[in-house]
């Protein structure tokens, strides 16, 4: 590798003079400068980057966990257009491992001891989430992509997110399927609380009450769980048919529960089955799916971590109580009939809205 | 971020002391270092990566490109072992974005001029590869996961590659169906001439012709061609039951087509398909398939990237043919049934065997 020493050689000046040149051009003279530019180029020398991390203290470093089995279909989309907003900000990207919350906490802490990191993005955010706990902390910017479900102050400056507004693309759907004369939509959604899956069945409910198509005692004959793989969107299928001959569409929470669905419909089926995600196999089988716009979301989430590299973010506001302490509040037990309202929104906290993509 | 200075200061003694506790610890007086240690340890301090890496002129850490659209539906489960693998053994993964081979080629140059990553894992590999050019020309040390399609020598010294044996996997599977009693084994497999594609294809023919249940010229009646979604699936499942109703099993080059294949057969059917990859939604429908040793596969990577550490790879072994020239030689019109022979390997080849998952 060509070294600043060689550089110097071969422009006849200090190494200290080429190191003046990179990094604090306006003290060279403008002649000395040409000179030393002309021998950067003609030998191909590129700032090492251990040593420009060292003299900086920053490494220009973002770290992303990746778990074992992706909470999402997109996981691998959304991680191409980190990379690739990234790359068009000179930004590098640190992949690691995680386990379970505890394990990216591990390594929070290792890449941080050895200054690897400078902000990590965290996805799969969940009620009470200690990995906020831990980085609020320890002061270690970060920025999440998902909301943080269950804060008492989902602003909290401290913590920056960038999502998508399932509530609204889901509810968008449903109210497409209204104006084209659907009267009878039931909905597909996952067990559990999870923030995102309360979110997305929220639409659903809302739009339907709404637009006057059920009442809210209706809305549970509307509705069943299912696990999120094709087999578990069959049964829930049919079981939605059993119990309503009468639907006439059915909106699922992921394109994996739509695809089982539709695939247990006859073919002459006038039902319609829509997902979420716009994942290849949907589009293949002609659904109607909500793509999320996820190099937006990149874009913003690594605009925020550029404002981080530059100004940190303050700690967090007032008395610190709209984290994650991992104590288990009464957040949890937010059932899926409570409302989820959208948050206002400012430049550390951005609610992107997804597409409909309709066949 | 507690310095060497500071763990200097509390222990009393000089950074050059403690510097060489860390670096060459045999010429510093047991006492002393005790001393440092417990300074350490109490001060938690973590050498700086940056300084280290300037050190040692080595930056201990791997790069891997990730593509807009997965060509493998395991990459995330891929990349999730390649990390945890790394992990273990104390290196860490930078994640770039790859949108063409020459994309890729450009993240090289970039990442190998910064110091920032001692060795690369490939994955896609393809015939006359233009990265592997690429990389032996400048001496850049690599490790593929897949093989050097094309290559005219698969163990040139200079081309360390980990795969997985599709062959013997999909013969297995087909093997393993004859026992049962299964007699018409039809084949749906991907188009074009891709290597993994052609290795697969080729485990069902030789299985089927070695087992005399098929002659040469009826292959061509069993076989389907179909990209890699679910509705290709159906479409090609479709058209092999129209030519040949006595089918009694299918065997898919991939889940994503078996599962396309399984929901457009009668729910009565004794039909049997079978898919490549294990996925979540081949097993909730109760399809047996193949499953890839990524684990496996990641620990080699990373032993083979670790004595690449240790001992860079010789150049090119004799006069340099076995790689990619980009010229686009005879090799890419190889056509699917030209016999693919499984390679002998070495401890810089490895060849795993995939594991049958019967359901």
């Amino acid at each position: 590798m060509v070294s600043i020493k060689d550089v110097a050689k071969d422009a006849g000046v200090s190494p200290q003079t080429v190191s003046n040149c990179i990094n604090n051009p306006s003290i060279v003279k403008p002649a000395t400068r040409k000179l030393v530019e002309a021998s950067i180029e003609r030998l191909n020398y590129t700032p090492n980057a251990s040593a420009r991390r060292l003299r900086t203290q920053r490494s220009n470093t973002i770290g992303i966990g990746i778990a074992p089995v992706s909470y999402s279909q997109v996981y691998d989309r959304f991680l191409h257009a980190l990379v690739t907003e990234a790359d068009a900000n000179g930004i590098r990207v640190i992949l690691y491992k995680t386990d379970s919350q505890q394990d990216e906490i591990r390594q929070f802490d290792a890449l941080r001891a050895r200054g690897d990191v400078d902000s990590f993005v965290l996805t799969d955010t969940t009620h009470d989430d200690p990995r906020l706990a831990w980085l609020h902390e320890h002061h270690q910017p970060f920025v999440l992509f998902g909301r943080p479900w269950g804060a008492d102050d989902m602003n909290d400056p401290a913590t920056p997110w960038v999502d998508v507004d399932g509530h609204y693309g889901i509810a968008e759907m449903t109210q497409h399927l209204i104006l084209h004369g659907r009267k009878h939509i039931g909905f597909i959604g996952w067990p559990g609380v999870s923030g995102t899956g309360m979110d997305r069945y929220a639409g659903w409910r809302d739009a339907m009450l709404g637009a006057r198509m059920a009442g809210p005692d209706e809305l549970e004959q509307l509705y069943e769980e299912a696990k999120n793989d094709i087999l578990s969107g069959q049964t829930a299928c049919i079981a939605l048919l059993d119990r309503r001959p009468d639907l006439d569409a059915i909106v699922c929470v992921s394109d994996t529960l739509a695809i089982g669905a539709a695939t247990v419909l006859p073919s002459d089926t006038d039902i319609i089955i829509t997902g979420f995600d716009d994942t290849v196999s949907a589009r293949s089988m002609g659904l109607s799916s909500i793509a999320q716009p996820l190099i937006e979301s990149a874009r913003h989430i690594v605009r925020i971590t550029q404002e981080q590299f530059v100004a940190p973010a303050a700690g967090r506001a007032g008395n610190g109580t709209g984290g994650a302490t991992g104590s288990g509040g009464t957040s949890v037990n937010r059932k899926p009939d409570a409302i989820v309202s959208a948050p206002p929104t400012d430049d550390r906290h951005v609610l992107l809205k997804p597409t409909l993509v309709i066949r």
